[in-house]
């Protein structure tokens, strides 16, 4: 498994080329792909949504994901071991939605040094700790080699929803770079009144309808409309438009779906 | 060819890395370039001219493309065999120019479903059917294979210009990151009065006159002028600053350029 | 050394992907890495401390950098050869804190036409000299084959900085995404009153008290303090939010640490 993924909330410069860097000094046949270096400064949900969503399309790799506010504290530097991939980074929940995606086997706290760089900093575990730790699990050092197994690693949530015959309550997981609005409602629950054709009442900001449809070329330029979203979630669009910007929303905004006529 | 290049309007992040992911479950050993994913949200004309500007620096490989306002309508997805390369896109123009730089052949419309991903969303086809087309292809699928071969693909120009003994008429077909303003007009069609050390008058915004210069060191700092673009444009640049800015211009602006003394 | 990385003003985008084409056209089995494409525009000394920065963490590789305000000037193209790799790119002082760390041993004025593109246009050296050539190296011609040897390249220091017992006076390097902010002082300079768990007084638009810590989180949430840079410098950062936005700084900016108590 040379094939390595990156995912941080570093930005694209410096620190991710360090790590590069760093894994390609252990292995210089490793195959590196970013997954994504502008997720949320330090929002953990977002980092785990999108680590999630990539790492399902992946061959098995090594995917090394930072997102760390706890950096230098007592939090854990975890290798998560799955059917379909090893996770690599800090225990606070980042790796938890992805661990499941790739069914999780078993979880590692890492406490080999000899896997790490020879200098620890108290800031750049993705340099110091992570990035090595991928490399040499690429040469083919095994999981269970980098320190005890643990059983208690930090669990996270996309938060709750709830599906009845009249209602949809849920919330934004994730806004894309289009203003889309990805909800946490998994496709497989929607009640069979959210279905292409149909209308919606949306209380999102204010009293909303919305169309159901299948994609952006059904409905006019600057329409919002309710679809599925390419993950397989409740999503909130607007062609050609941001329905972050027309409903002024963001990560984390409550939402609620009614049937219509029964307001 | 197992060299992949892909170019979007999706940002860097989850969704190109999930095209990336297709590629390499498909094809492990695929070599993948990114052009451009900060293209202007389903600006195809930006798109298009990126992506021809671009492939001509490249060896055979083959470009994926897409910047697809009509995803989930009836536009079609085509495989494009050109002479130095192969291009996979929405047939919007998009591949058009790009085709044209490449020496285009053939076109083929993807309607083989073994090519692509077991279930095609109505919006991603970016993941679901060109990246994996473009893995299948890097493994060695000849492109009539993808389905049908169509002649009458959606063209794209990249507008009117028009030179000239007194004037040259053209618009804003780029703004880079720079802000310099690359034009329609190709250098091989600039009238002798547009050359190294004249000045021109430019109506753009307001009434300008500008020297014609080589390159940004030959004038003062803050001041604009008029240079042949980096791909053979005519170009309009501001020595440390941006032209785009102080001429308050963006993509599609029509300019006119005048011989002095003539207004 | 088939290993290339690239640092540019650019931006992610056509530009940079020319010359990756470029560089793959010359040698298909190159393997390139970005280390930072999003350098501020025409900052040379930035460009030169991110290069210093990452090339560390690097194997033996080609680097090619390029933030070049004085491109089609007489400025010079250089490869300077060093211990622990090659660089490529203007004489503007860019190269000169990397060849420090890298080593360096000699450095070649690039005057062999062979080895750049056919046409060497006026403003994208990048492209048309910097890019071929780091791609013929990486075949191994040698990197006196460029050109011939000089040995008055164009240095660059990071600023001054004056260290004494009760005072520490320096200057903001480096803005990072997250708004820390790395000064010119290195760690191995603090005067003993820098150290963990003591107080400081800091003027900086102001004057302040701030801890000096190992990590973000040991302090709380929204408060600055001063730790040591992941590259060893001294650095201000604030949990969870930006120094470069609470004390309005930004890269160039002088400021002065002084011993508590002695005000």
């Amino acid at each position: 498994m040379s094939l390595i993924t990156l995912l941080t909330d570093f930005g694209h410069g410096k620190y991710v080329a360090s790590m590069k860097g760093v894994i390609l000094s252990i292995n210089p046949e490793a195959k590196i792909v970013d997954i994504d270096h502008e997720v949320s400064h330090q929002n953990v949900t977002e980092g785990s949504f999108v680590l999630a969503s990539a790492v399902n399309y992946f061959p098995p790799a090594i995917h090394v994901a930072v997102v760390d506010p706890g950096v230098g504290s007592s939090r854990r530097p975890l290798v998560v071991e799955c059917e379909r991939g090893v996770l690599v980074g800090p225990d606070n929940g980042l790796l938890f939605p992805a661990s499941q995606v790739l069914n999780r086997r078993r979880a590692f706290e890492i406490t080999e040094e000899e896997y790490c760089l020879p200098r620890v900093s108290s800031t750049f575990h993705g340099r110091d700790i992570f990035a090595p730790v991928a490399g040499h699990l690429s040469l083919g050092v095994s999981a269970d080699s980098v320190g005890a197994q643990v059983t208690d690693i930090v669990e996270l949530s996309f938060g709750e929803f709830q599906v009845s015959d009249e209602e949809v309550r849920g919330e934004v997981l994730y806004v894309d770079r289009f203003g889309n609005l990805v909800t946490n409602v998994p496709a497989e629950s929607f009640p069979s009144w959210i279905s292409v054709g149909r209308v919606v009442e949306m209380d999102l900001g204010g009293h909303h309808e919305l169309q159901v449809q299948r994609s952006y070329s059904a409905v006019k330029s600057g329409q919002p409309f309710v679809t599925t979203s390419s993950d397989g979630f409740l999503e909130i669009a607007v062609n050609r438009g941001s329905a972050a910007k027309l409903f002024q929303s963001e990560q984390g905004d409550l939402l609620l779906f009614r049937r219509p006529g029964k307001g």
